[in-house]
This record gives C-alpha cells, structure tokens and sequence, in this order.
C-alpha cells in the first residue's frame, strides 16, 4: 500500500466561473499545486529547489468531474502515484469534498527533464535515486509479484 | 466528414510559466475559450446567449502534450465533435504549431445542462434540436452504417 | 493602532511568468484571496457566506512593485484597513518577503453591494453594522479626532 | 495628439467570476495582452522577439473600476501612453463598452529592463531608440510647450 498526500484548500472566488462552481481548467493547476507543496511537505525539497535542475513537465492529463465543487467549499486534494518509472510519474489525484465522496479524479503524467543554466531542456531524462527513492513510498500498491 | 473548426491565437506572456512555455492547465482554457468561439462564429449564437438556458459543464476532460508551445508562438486551436449524444457532446481540440504538427491534443466531454433564472442546475438535460442540428455539421466521421 | 491580518502563500509555478517571478495581475488575486481569508479566520464568517447576502466589487485598485517576487519563496501578504466607509471599505494589502521587505504594496477599494437570489445589484449598499464592527478592529490609525 | 491603439476582446466564461461579471485582477492581464499585442501589431515586434533583449515588467499600476462588464460583452481596450520616460513607459488602458463608455479606466508604469541569455536583470536600462521612437506616437499630448 502507498501513501497518500493529503492538502486542504477552500475554494476561492477567482477560481469559479459565473456558475458558481470551480472552471474546470483550474482542477489541473490545483494537481500542480499539489504537486509542488508534495515535494516540499513529502519529499522536502522545495519545488524551486528541484527546478534548478529538473523540471516535471506534464505529458499526459486527464480528469472526471462528478460533482461540482462549490465556491467556498473545503476540500481535499489527495495526491498518489499509479506509476513511477524510469523518467516519468505518473500521478493521481482526487478531490474530496467534506462529505468525503469524490468530486474530480484527475492523472498527469509527467516525465523529468533537466534544466540547465534555468533553460528547460525537452527531452527526458532518468530521475535521480534521491527523489525516486523518496517518490517510492507513494506508489499505490506496489507490484506483488516478484 | 465533419467540418473542423479553427481559431488562432498568438501565445501570451502570461499564459507561460517559468519554463517560457504554455503553462499545462492553460490549454484547458484554451478549449473552452474555442468553443465559445465555436458557439458565437460556427453556431452564430453567442456563448452569453446560450447560457441563459444552457450550460456546458465538462465532464471529463483529457489531454496529451506532444510538443511544447512557447511564448509568442502563434498556433491554431483546432475544434470538431467526436460524438454528439442526446445530452452530451464530445470535443476534439486540437492545438497544431504553424509547422503544422500536432503539439497538443485533448478531449472535453460535455454535458448540456438546464439554466433557469440564472441558477445553473447540474443534471443532464436534452440538447435543444436547434443547437443540435448546427453542431451535427462538426461531427468527425459520421457514422456510416445504419 | 489597528490590527494587521497576515496570511502566508509559497509562490507557485503557474503563478509565475517566463521571468521566473510572480505575473503581475495575480498579485491582485492574492489580494482577493486574502480578503476572503480575513473574513474567514478574521471577521469569523466564510466569503460563501457573506456572498448569499452582500458583494464586495473592487472599485479602485492600485498597485507598487518594489521587488520581483521569485517562484518557490515564501512571502506574507498583510492585509489593514485604510478606510472604512458607510458602504465602502479600503484595503492596504503588503506583500513582505522572508527578509521583512515590502515587495509589493496595494490598495483595494471596494464598495458593499446587496446580492438578491444570487444576483449581484451593481450599486451601493450600506455595510451590515455585524460585519462594520468586526472590520473596525483593522482600520489603520483611528481618527483621534472625535 | 498621440496614437491611440485598440483591440477587441469578447468576454468570454472563465475571465468571469460568480458574478457574471469580469474578475478584477483579469484585466491587469488584459493590460498586458493589449501591451503584447500593440507591440506586434504597432510596433511591428513580436513581444517574443523582445524579450530576448528587454523586459517590461511593471513598477506601479492602478484601475478605476467605473461598471462592470458582463460575461459575452464585446469590449475594446484603448491603450495610449501618458508618459515616455528614459527606461520606463507609462501606459493608459481603457476598457470601452460597446455603448461607448468608460467601464475601466488603467494604467500601468513600466521600466524596461536588460535580458541576458533568457535572464531578467531587474534593474532599470535605457529604451533602445528603435523602439522609443516607434512608441513616441502614442504618447499622449505631447508637451506643446518648448
């Protein structure tokens, strides 16, 4: 079994549209976010630490919305990973509302590329032991078999 | 064969993250901006309009990042229906550089929902036949057996 | 002396330009965001709470940028009352980074408006006397002055 | 009399909040978006091609919210410039109904500043002449006084 991240967050007005409930592009940078306070808080390093030499571009996304979030709701962003490979990780995230039922659940892929002198280069490039180590411990139920 | 909707647009400054690139979430933006667009210039109502008595909320959304797009580039977001259901509609969008590749391609299923007095009621409801029968034209591939 | 609300934020990646530092407009957002926390943790009633009643449209906003702020920093946005109107209320917002300078300082003036069924009425209202006597507590240097 | 440039924009779902109306913070990134564009469009530079050399970050900023403006509304944003400085520029925004009026009037001071290999130095530089004198046109009344 892996672990779970868990951030909090209320909903603000800015990010809901004139339907009252959160615009569903700001679901993906909320999976972001989450990202970035999982490095800090989990892996702890700082997201701005991590980029002076890898940056975590997003190959592939996804997300279900089952019901709305309101604004001024609570909710939690709960953070695992499906897969983590050689250069890429493969996360999920989930928002709960306070009723603790499933209202978005989104993946991104992401693949780690180097960044050198603060240019972002676009090829990927194998994680380093020190993070992926640590990224281990996430990964939802680890293969059983040998 | 369908008909392919197109829009351009030059890419923004602050669309870009730190990388000099679309920051991921923004393409979600995009969609939606183009299918308003859509609405107003292809199906000659304007987004304002329709949500007087309809609303679009997506209901799940995908997206795969081939390329990159940087800051000022200008590229075409391209948008046609995958499908076209009782209540709901499937887009394809398409964000082609001007070299005419392919740099991202996302999926946003939609579902028509009923607005009344302004209130924005979150349950399938049947697609007007007048709004239907515009967006028939955009249908990729219409099926051709019986 | 009036009171001072601090909340604190970590300056995340897509809220960051190709400079690497904070977009400009979102330090206006920050500034909303932080009003609807005062009212939150400060004044003891949540923003979706307030909104079934009364809006607070911003009416004259401005802003000094003294020092960028960098993606990944950890900064305080400070939030005091300048002025408070009979139905207006002027926010001081102070962005302070880690080293306790001002890098950002704004002003919001905002103006209370009546929210009828979830509808905004674009005019003024006077402020209900149950939140003006909460908001009191931080208007900056009471008149002494009788 | 200087140049006044002026782009068009409809208003479209996510710049709005639950109010139906336009976020505040969004048009500080109309601002910008107009500065972009009026650098293409009349300046004849793509504002990529300029920030390989200079940035234009702002110093100092303010609106003057008059009425709001509704989401679907077509709007123009005028820009002209108050002031031409050494290093820095001083623009004038205004957002104009389509009944003519004043609904947002803007400004937002600028420094230009050196980029060196993709990094901003963030201290003020001299405008190069081939863009000062472009942007001359705009500027407000010159001074009729010698």
């Amino acid at each position: 079994m892996g672990k779970v991240f868990k951030t909090q967050r209320t909903v603000r007005f800015g990010e809901c549209d004139p339907a009252g409930v959160v615009y569903y592009p700001v679901y993906f940078d909320w999976f972001h976010q989450t990202m970035e306070t999982w490095f800090e808080e989990a892996l702890e390093i700082s997201y701005a630490e991590v980029i002076k030499k890898y940056g975590f571009p997003a190959v592939e996304t996804s997300a279900s919305y089952r019901a709305p979030v309101f604004m001024g709701e609570v909710v939690d962003v709960l953070l695992s990973l499906k897969k983590l490979g050689k250069s890429s990780v493969r996360f999920q995230m989930v928002v709960m509302g306070a009723e603790q039922k499933v209202r978005t659940i989104g993946m991104v892929q992401t693949v780690c590329i180097p960044i050198q002198e603060g240019k972002f280069q676009f090829q990927s490039s194998n994680l380093p032991d020190e993070l992926r180590n640590k990224m281990a411990l996430y990964v939802e139920e680890p293969s059983s078999n040998p």
